[in-house]
């Protein structure tokens, strides 16, 4: 750690050391990177006060609230906002745990279940390099290290916005000893100046509307420190129904050291299974899986899960002067093979998760859907051990039945697993989860090949997934909603001049 | 417009008139719906106004500056702000162009080019009805209403947060009269709560280090409504020098009459071509494609196209336990079919445009890459006559030399056209594109198979693409910038107290 904070961008390369951990011995030493020099130390410390000077690009912003925020919590873990409330628990292994979320519906105004338990089930990051130092590299973070383990104190004003609230969580040390992670998980209310709905009228109808509502949402946000990573974990709620769970990914980079300081040294034939990010620092390439548990409840436990495939459909020449249009052709899943689902951009579908018992005023099905945005799948041989252990990222989407014994999708026992304990081996049998109580599993992906911005400490790169209602509501739950009026928004003053 | 502003939700079913716009004759009047009842206007008007009720969910929130935004805007178009310089310009077909985008190098201090131009160059929107009524509504709203003129102005407070800057349009009218669209684009620094980078340590390191840094952004928006929908384009800049271009979908559903008034009326066997929103409304299922022209001089014009293929790589036994690993492969587009990209989950790329004759100090080509997100592709007949016009969306990237004659996607002139000028037929002349100034094709798309919340008017649904630097910088480019202090925040009041 000499001379910087970033200790992980100076590795000591090749240099292995095995132990037994049973006996405590040292079972052998291999030194494989001899003429590789440890990387400097230069441009390497990214803390404030290591920095030599500062660019102030930008004058003071914040998120104000001058009547305070809108949510309240009770005993500490149920939040109500807006026309939701969830219960919320920080834990060990999952990081965030939601549970029992409720949205209100704007005609009853009765709570309606939505989703019973929701929380990040494990995580898969395989480094893509198969030699000697690196080949053992394929975490599985929530297993191996506990997702909420890792999750350290936020930093107020900067993790979070000003009025956010703070929760602690509560935990056993390794002797049983409780000890209080404080500030662990912030819940927020959010205004990037969004739009949530908006319609105005062009003068060739002479009506002169416009009507425009804000998207305001509460985000529940934490951040898990896996050694040199950082996931930043974000479960936002909307008032229109809509769930977003977002991954961001910022942190250090896991660098392998090299002897190269330049890219014209090196042969056009050669692998350096990275990126040469900065003299003798290679970023390896590497791929994140997070796996999130979703039991979906929607108007209740029993629930199917519906694939509606959106697919060309010819018409015949007489009917019309176009050939072919795209129809929603649905397909329940009867059992769990069906519902193994592998994304197709050109074989699109909606994912819905319905309740076969209960309809809209017009008869559709009441339901949510998971709507995925960016991810990645992975591209490892399926017979390729650490695959086997991560065999929950074969699909991007699963549906299993309710069972008590699976909720964590690499095994309940990770360390020294061989994959007889995944999600993918559950989902195998095949049983059946046509109206039942079931749970939707779904992987937000990523491939990372590094690039010279992530040194010495990466912007945040972040993707989401949507759960979204589908027919849930009679119609748009958010119709009269007010507009944003001058008269309700703050006055406010520079802190100095205050 | 009886008894509702939203006209829009009660069709005249089947009610056809063919007239000839030459000789000003009514060709042909059929009416195929006299079984179809005009949907009642009941819950259908949107406005604030014409509400019997409102639900207040929230307290009054705000994105506020108490010293001010920190942008500048010269001449009323030359935008500078943080690390970004660019010039914004209303277009009457575009809707907004962004030209000479450049972002401040922080090692020498120097501008460097990124972008020479980007625009939405046009739209395509088929609906999935090939009947009589229906077969021909498969818009491109660009060339044939104006993306620009459809702009209506903006509403402050809400379509655009305080303290945005607001730009006026000036175009010519039919008759040459110029005339001025006010508000028609606004400019505003948004701030979520967001993180740029963050890093903690573990406790296992016994390092006390929590450094994080907000993320804010510049946003220049603008929103057409053409006719019943509304788009919302949004172009994002990050201070790491990144670019989001978002696509917001809102306003309200084309939809058609039916005699349905209950999903239990429908035999299984009939296609509705949508969904039954409300008694007698059925939402058609319908696609959107947003195809942007993005001129990208990555320091300097000469720029190639590579695509980084990231593939599955064996080992053998004797190297390591693993069977697999992922590696980027290279390839260098020589002519535009090589640059001819649909994306594929399981045969993942990155899309670097670099300067081949700029390194990095260690020797990396300097670039940008095209980031997709959540996307769909057109799954219509390539031979059916509006897909053939709509060609532009047969991939998801294209890249073209430049051509002054090649800036819309779906040639200069639209109406009536066959697909003849489109960015189809000029990529298929497959020109060479190595090292050349060249011009990169992205086109977002949606699915939308309508749902009951999007009925009267819906919730907006949005999905973005991004530009990102890939070794552009030497490192990351904003490690040096401060952390929020409470001593810089606002002191705010309520407006009812102050």
């Amino acid at each position: 750690m000499k001379d910087t904070a970033n200790f992980y961008m100076r590795p000591i390369e090749g240099l292995t050391v095995l132990v037994d951990l049973d006996t405590k011995e040292v079972v052998e030493i291999t030194d494989k990177g001899r003429n590789i020099p440890i990387p400097k130390a230069a441009n390497t410390d990214y803390r404030f006060s290591a920095q030599n000077s500062h660019q102030n690009l930008l004058n003071p912003i914040s998120i104000e609230q001058p009547k305070g925020p809108s949510y309240t919590i009770e005993d500490d873990h149920l939040v109500k906002w807006a026309n939701w409330e969830f219960h919320l628990k920080p834990d060990p292994r999952a990081g965030v745990i939601v549970s029992g979320a409720k949205v209100r519906d704007p005609g009853t105004g009765i709570l309606r279940n939505v989703m019973y338990k929701g929380f990040s089930s494990e995580l898969f990051v395989p480094y893509m390099d198969p030699t000697d130092a690196w080949y053992f590299k394929t975490y599985m973070d929530a297993g191996e290290y506990g997702f909420g383990l890792q999750a350290m104190p936020l930093d107020p004003l900067n993790d979070c916005p000003r009025n956010a609230y703070y929760m602690d969580g509560v935990f056993p040390a390794a002797d049983g000893t409780p000890y209080v992670r404080s500030n662990m998980v912030c819940v927020f209310e959010s205004y990037a100046g969004d739009i949530g709905w908006r319609h105005a009228e062009s003068p060739i109808t002479g009506m002169e509307i416009r009507e425009v509502r804000p998207k305001v949402t509460l985000v529940v946000r934490m951040a898990a420190s896996v050694a040199n990573y950082d996931y930043i974990v974000d479960w936002e709620f909307q008032t229109d129904g809509l769930i977003r769970v977002k991954v961001g990914l910022s942190g250090i980079l896991m660098v392998k050291g090299t002897s190269y300081v330049n890219m014209n040294q090196v042969n056009q034939q050669e692998n350096l299974f990275g990126t040469l990010l900065s003299e003798n620092v290679i970023g390896v390439i590497h791929d994140h899986y997070i796996t999130f548990y979703l039991d979906m409840d929607v108007d209740g436990s029993n629930n199917s899960f519906v694939k509606v495939n959106i697919e060309r459909a010819y018409n015949s020449p007489k009917e019309s002067p176009r050939r072919s249009y795209l129809k929603a052709v649905k397909n329940v899943a009867k059992t769990e093979k069906d519902a193994q689902i592998k994304l197709k951009l050109y074989d699109p579908s909606e994912f819905h998760v319905i309740n076969p018992s209960k309809k809209t005023r017009v008869g559709n099905p009441v339901g949510y859907k998971v709507v995925p945005a960016g991810t990645a799948a992975s591209l490892l041989d399926l017979d390729d051990p650490p695959q086997k252990r991560g065999a929950f990222t074969n699909n991007q989407i699963w549906v299993t039945p309710y069972s008590q014994k699976e909720q964590w999708a690499g095994g309940l026992f990770v360390y020294q697993s061989h994959g007889e304990d995944t999600l993918a081996v559950w989902s195998n049998r095949n049983r059946p989860i046509e109206n039942k109580d079931i749970v939707l599993w779904y992987t937000l992906g990523f491939h990372h090949v590094p690039c010279q911005e992530d040194f010495p400490i990466m912007p945040i790169v972040s993707s989401s997934f949507d759960l979204k209602p589908v027919n849930f509501f009679e119609s748009n739950p958010i119709l009269n909603i007010p507009p944003n009026f001058e008269k309700d928004l703050p006055i406010c003053n520079a802190a100095a001049s205050a």
